[in-house]
């Protein structure tokens, strides 16, 4: 998937909301663990329901992992489910992987091709030649790590070196190793106050903010000091959404959450003069 | 697996050999694809063959991964052999995961508890919460990344910090994250100039040591630098060992390799003086 096809996606919707599926079988409404695959039909219902407030999904494969084999096919029905149904959002795998090249092209080759995810979140430390087997899908999009939403963010992203902290290298650098306009980065929705800063270093580069809600970030701000022509932000929501309520009515309190979201961002959008 | 079992094994088999399954279905030997499980199959061959050289066994997770569900269940029966006729020797998921605190927890719950390994790789860049849930199994090994075999390694971890080198913070910062004795590190086998710094840092620790073989690691300079009184080294080679030979006749082949290593590891323990 192409910018210009994220971009349309915020103008239709006038919205910049992803949903994150961190789908855990201790959280989902119980009525549901009977079915013959909870995790999917979870998924299925919380997409039904989102959708129209919604530009992007990510599954945290990392929930799907932990059901073993049982997970993995729950995920491949979910990406499936995505790819038919709503061909025009935006498909994350939230898996934050990286490796030396040979082994970085199987996890390109499962996610953008077995698992025909549009995007791949990537950790930075192994440097240029673990993210460029990414990159070189051209028509997927590759995010990279750079300024995360957890206290653990403070031991080495904001490290110095020649007066500058290892998250904004992460980016000065990185951003020279593609030019297919495929790369984005991670900055958790906590740490709205160096999105200034990060602006000045790519200010046309898509930002995915997770941390919005559970995690305590702050829509308002993210958006103030975010935001560019195009929107520029994808904002992630995973548990104030999804377990927004355990019923039997669960799809259509996290559609409810959605639509909240939905509509402040609507107004952002319109502030900032991008619809 | 504690540390203990680890040396105790190493002073049998003579040997710190760990033999990477990065299994890849284009270069097996062609006789073994009209199996119902190739992984499978092939990675018993090379376990059976192999196991009097070496003591540990670290399975590429992407390799695996890249095969869908086929390869998770391949993944699933190679760890189970490994148990169950091989419960001596030291298992591995090379995963280089890492993600915020409620997430790590079920990668260490995938790998740790519905894959029994002893050990997975991990990735710093996310801070000390995003390593905790792995290191919070106190019987199993945590394996951080510090200084890669690959040139990627040149972009971020050399960065100098108040006079230190970012791999050099890793370890040093990582080190008081744990009181279990189950805190190891990766170091690349082409870094062995960088062994004698990291050992002043963490004389006791072990060192997971890739990049043997195809990657152009040197063992003799690998040993001189970094061995310490309980060896304190973990060495792997992939390629070189299980792609030894492409014929009907590949484990001997493979086996022949793992004992040529082997042979030059036992001379450097008791050079040593660990055996």
């Amino acid at each position: 998937m192409t910018i210009d096809q994220i971009v349309s996606q915020i103008k239709i919707k006038k919205s910049f909301l992803c949903v994150g599926l961190d789908v855990d079988l201790d959280k989902i409404p119980e009525h549901l663990l009977k079915s013959e695959d909870p995790i999917f039909d979870f998924s299925k219902s919380i997409i039904d329901s989102t959708a129209p407030f919604a530009i992007a999904y990510k599954p945290n494969i990392a929930f799907f992992e932990s059901y073993g084999l049982k997970g993995w096919k729950s995920l491949g029905k979910v990406i499936e489910y995505l790819n038919l149904n709503y061909p025009e959002v935006f498909t994350i795998a939230d898996a934050k992987r990286g490796d030396i090249g040979n082994t970085s092209l199987k996890y390109a080759k499962t996610f953008f091709e077995i698992y025909n995810f549009d995007a791949i979140t990537v950790s930075p430390y192994m440097g240029e030649d673990s993210i460029k087997p990414f990159l070189d899908y051209k028509e997927k999009q590759t995010i990279l790590l750079a300024l995360t939403s957890n206290d653990g963010a403070n031991d080495f992203q904001y490290l110095i070196n020649n007066h500058i902290p290892l998250f904004k290298l992460v980016i000065s650098k990185s951003k020279k190793w593609t030019k297919n306009n495929n790369l984005m980065y991670v900055v958790g929705a906590t740490k709205a106050e160096s999105l200034k800063e990060i602006r000045i270093l790519v200010p046309d580069a898509f930002l995915l903010i997770p941390g919005l809600g559970a995690q305590g970030g702050n829509l308002e701000k993210v958006s103030e000091q975010g935001m560019n022509d195009n929107c520029g932000l994808i904002v992630n929501s995973s548990r104030s959404i999804i377990y927004a309520d355990s019923s039997i009515d669960f799809a259509e309190a996290s559609a409810k959450e959605a639509e909240i979201i939905q509509r402040a961002m609507s107004k952002k959008l319109k502030e900032k003069g991008v619809i």
